[in-house]
């Protein structure tokens, strides 16, 4: 228990109000953030109440009186601690409001983070459902169940949370045991040894792979990747880690699974002969001659199916029953039958199928591991392997902080996890 | 008249055809290309008339026998040399099939480059109209007209133009005056100074603002961008340079009109204060409330003539009349209205939009250059800015030789460009 | 003041030792670091008295009892926590050992970090002269100074600081008003606009000029450069910098030099026409012949005196009297008259000519900026300015926290700067 | 036989020079190359006579009668072609001068490239020894011998090659067997498949292991690399190689050796903890410590005979009789010792130690990387491997066009080579 005897040193004319922050707010940062927050913009604080939890299990919390000159300032600074998990004690439910049209939220729609987040309804919390950075929460009628929603799925006269009452999110929990998902390690540095975030990794996958042949939830493992795994060399470690069972969802555009089958038949990469190692002639027809025979086939399953298309990613994919969600972009060739062409489409498929994920791996796609990222709590562990330093620190500026960055190219990196777990090379 | 009495040294067995390769040959390297490449593939060669024009104007023709120990390996070279600009001399018309379904070429289908490309209909050659790489070509009825087709676009029983023989595809002509676009100077460096091509870029926009007021053809000047224009702080300039007309087609994305906004409407772009120079709290909803505040409005234009969006790059298009195709993907939120989410369709947009194209400049963009990249004829001259030098190589891997790439920040560019074509400070 | 009745929970057997942080340990997140590595370690704490500053001006401090199983561990936790300016209560002089060799420290010497340093001699905390990250501290004969040295400079018996005790480091305080060198600014991201940093660059500047014609203390500007500047571009932007009086130191290497000199002997930059913007036949060899030609003269400075070298950097520097430092590598040509060829005389060089500097400037070199960087005090604001993110990545992990990184070329930021300050384009 | 009766076109008052071209000038692109840079310099030429080889070791040679305006542009125009293996039919003797001073060319000294040259002395075509880019090229007093020297080690009245008659300069033959290191595919992309580029290079190793085993010339295989093997955990893969004979010669800095013999004394590379995978608490010091416990021994050598130093690259260098070229910069703390802290002096011994190499593999480390490979011949095979694309870009664009460019990092390289050669995992 802390008293700070500072009221007398408090200008006149404030205004105040007492938020609370609970978690592991010392050791994750959060404390000194929102001080430091507060003082920024212009407040000034008493820490009426500080218990710290004196080891790693034990959650710690504080109560602030946050200190303004205006209402309005109150009201922003307010506004401005609350993503890091402060509540306002003077406990109310959240404020709703109803969308004005298909598609559009109110104007002062609460915007989530992808953290786990609570709001109150009827005087109790209740936890968000499908919880994802930048989308809105919507209530059901009864006000006992509340969910997160994109805008563009927001139906006219939906309940919508706006401001920012009532609304708690929670800080990340520090893991019991230090893994490299821990939440400071989230630094991205091709000067870091990549072993034991692979090992790490590969633990990973073996224990997800367990509990999802056993059936229980949570455990599947994403892959959204671009072509360059089939560039770079890494189509047959990723073939194998989906017939040994260790994928289960895969994200890609038309062009990875393109490549995949153009390697099949034609023995190529974009016409970049896989084994020879040099252009082959006319080689750059093959991705176009591959989409065309997949038309006119009709299905990706049929080609594998009828035996056209026998080994590689794609065909494991059919083989093993994964989860396939290829998404169209503008510059695709074709596309072959089964991308998804419209964004917002795909963008949902996505979604539905991040539901269940326990391992998301990010490789070589910048517009994959950033549009993955968007969809995923923060709650899931993520790595994202670029050999361009570039993609994981744009992840990162996009929100996605829990992710770890891997710089390395997407080939050796599939190729050691897939050695880790047992593949013979 | 060059003769080669090297018939002698023929082995048995051989068969033989005579290539013409017509132009440029020689400064362009075409013919040491097209020589080395029957070496390379095992046949051999006699040249059998060699004329090389003695001026950069005066262009050079070659007839080269070649020679293979087997028809198969001699149609491999034919093919393989093609695409330098080689005809087969015994000419004949091309082939055609039929298309056996909606969306697939047949089998054999010739898979086009983006050079200017004729075929043999009737005994004369035809201009392949709306050229444009990897599509294939489509013959009218009458087999008096010929244009390339994406192979979406196809039709159960389009003719289609199969295997090689009568096809010519021209080598791009060396420009009188040296400038940047010409073809040996496609290399991307961080080390090469940017100046001369800034100047040149703005030297080739002050002519085609001419051109397009005048009504004259292809004076259009295209840019396709990404958001990084508005963070890095080249909002103002690309809006000055559509103000004063030196744009008429932009190729985007929701985040580059989103953030465009959200910089009009918060002073941010992706919750950095563009002026500040720093995170603002809850900045990163800013760019959600525009699009939301946008969806409401019902659309862009509307939020232009409305007032609410003032200035910007938006507002600049609106007013100016610029047309603007907004291509959507995974990634985005919202989106806009105006952003044509489906990738098929947004193609489609952008290929009509291309037609006209006098410059084309990528800033910023990987998804963007590249998708653009894909519909440019080589004819129209490209220049591709990035801050990172993996973006101009990608471009020109995926065939795109001809645009220059630019290693600098959009923001450093744009507004370089702007000061050369008069812009204040 | 803060108590906490903490100590019927402690287990039995532990040591435990007072530590004291002070200064702004709230907002700069010192203490949340502190007291994380603590329970990181094993050990728990006890928040003794914890007395916060109401405003940004005034400082705040806590006193921690923290503890642990074993001497061993305490001792490894004050190490740990020691950098963060926690010093041990119990306060004691600093111990101090004799070097054991010319060029050798004693085994347990402190190493220092480029934060302001005391050092407690006789019972007075004295200020560590001269300080710089990855030295040792040596302390007078009479115990009355101490100063950093770097390990290759001690000398056999000389006093060297051992252990941590006596120990005080300053975590940098928070300026008063925001700017760009504040703290937590130091992240690097192409996506980040660069207009207010240079603004803020350019207006140090103006004061620093001022008050370096003033004679005030502490205004030189360093600029520590690579070729790129003169490649890109920046060229004469940077020697309108020197000329105007704004630059007042420069590191560089052979190579900047070199290729300022062939821009002015041959207009070609590593034999790339600046003007022309293409490879000039032979131009390979101009920087060859341009170090020969300085050779034969015998210095830069006869060759600008006797108007061989008109123009450029190494003229202007010449004329306005800045202090130059060249140092070699192993990949100079040459070398230049001038070039310190010795590593370990450069270095020294530029430590000392590095006493007096206000702002440094670190422009597309990787191994200067690093070098450069591990030379400086963390008080002094820092820019480090390359088009390839890596380079203050790894600024940054090697340690020089307080840079600021802008992605962008170096031209284009030597022109903003200069345009910012008035230059004419 | 060709013949061009080209004379009448011939405007009045032309000069003209006959040149021979000798070689693999048609697969090689050398006349093309030729012709084209006559033709662009306001040249023109006849084609007097071509014979083309017919097979790929056959090789061709042309007489091409160049024409120009004045002798001073025929003289620009000879210099130009010259490096292209141009020789002036009309043969002379190369021109020497006396050097004006030590360290110091004549003026128009001939600077080298890095291919195969010779000069004609007294009526013989003498090969130049030593030969390396932009050296200078001295002949014995006696005219009978001729070798490259760098401008430093030139000494008052050597006899300097001077203008560009009577040298000759020979092209890349193409390899028989196509290999990665063929002269075309000097191509740098992330995404190209490594695979058979890695086979390639432990074929070699294999072949030159037993070579220098037999004491067969040129077998020896260099490494010269940077700090980043050890962070990014290729030091076991590397002393792997030492071990087991692959390696001969090891290029690196201070930091590579700092960091290997850290991880023994410490498990640690900057203070990261190699297995732990995070920073360690002090870390940033163990390098510094570690190289004050070398300096304390004495050499490195001592260090692992005493046992202190027991395993990694550094003790199986010392084990294995490897020579080790340390080499200072002014970015070292230290240095160890051992270390060559003179620029000029390191050089030499680079340049030494080269002789003799037969393949050189450049591993994450710009400095060296450029370094040597302006020292190494065109003629040896040479890998430059880099996580960074712009590292072997910067190469090429040095003039070391014969590297083959790998964009993959350090260790994944390293440890796929040990494995490739039978290291088990």
């Amino acid at each position: 228990m802390i008293k700070l005897p500072a009221e007398e040193f408090r200008p006149m004319g404030t205004i105040q109000e007492l938020v609370i922050l609970r978690g592991h707010i010392i050791d994750s940062l959060i404390l000194a953030k929102v001080l430091d927050t507060v003082l920024m913009m212009g407040g000034t604080f008493d820490l009426e109440e500080v218990s710290i939890g004196k080891t790693r299990d034990e959650s710690s919390h504080a109560k602030i009186l946050v200190h303004a000159s205006s209402a309005q300032l109150l009201g922003d600074i307010l506004q401005a601690i609350q993503p890091h998990g402060a509540s306002v004690e003077r406990e109310r439910d959240c404020q709703v409001e109803r969308a004005p049209a298909n598609g559009v939220f109110p104007e002062r729609f609460y915007a989530t983070t992808h953290l786990p987040t609570q709001v109150r309804l009827q005087g109790e919390w209740i936890d968000v459902g499908r919880i994802e950075m930048d989308l809105g929460i919507v209530v059901n009628a009864g006000r006992t169940a509340a969910h997160a929603l994109p805008m563009g799925e927001v139906k006219l006269g939906d309940l919508v949370v706006t401001g920012r009452t009532g609304i708690r999110v929670s800080p990340l929990q520090r893991p019991r045991e230090r893994d490299v998902f821990s939440f400071m390690e989230s630094q991205i540095s091709a000067e870091r040894p990549h072993g034991h975030i692979i090992a790490d990794v590969a633990k990973r996958m073996l224990a997800l792979r367990d509990g999802h042949r056993a059936g229980r939830p949570d455990c599947k493992v994403l892959l959204a990747g671009g072509p360059a795994i089939i560039h770079a060399g890494g189509r047959e470690a990723l073939a194998w880690l989906i017939d040994e069972g260790f994928i289960h969802t895969l994200f890609c555009g038309n062009a990875l699974a393109a490549h995949d089958m153009e390697a099949e038949l034609y023995g190529t990469s974009l016409g970049y002969g896989l084994t020879a190692g040099r252009a082959v002639p006319h080689g750059h027809e093959h991705h176009l001659r591959t989409i065309n025979r997949i038309r006119a086939i009709g299905s990706i399953q049929t080609a594998v199916e009828s035996g056209v298309i026998k080994q590689g990613i794609m065909a494991s994919c059919v083989k093993r029953g994964v989860q396939v969600v290829m998404a169209g972009t503008i510059r695709d060739d074709g596309p072959l039958p089964g991308v998804v062409t419209d964004s917002v489409e795909a963008q949902a498929a996505m979604r539905s199928a991040i539901s269940g994920v326990g391992l998301a791996l990010l490789v070589a796609s910048t517009l994959h591991a950033i549009a993955t990222g968007n969809l995923l709590p923060a709650t899931i562990p993520t790595v994202c392997v670029d050999v361009n330093p570039a993609v994981p620190t744009k992840l990162a500026d996009r929100g996605s902080f829990q992710a770890v960055g891997l710089v390395m190219d997407a080939a050796s990196f599939l190729r050691d996890v897939a050695r880790e777990l047992g593949a013979r090379p």
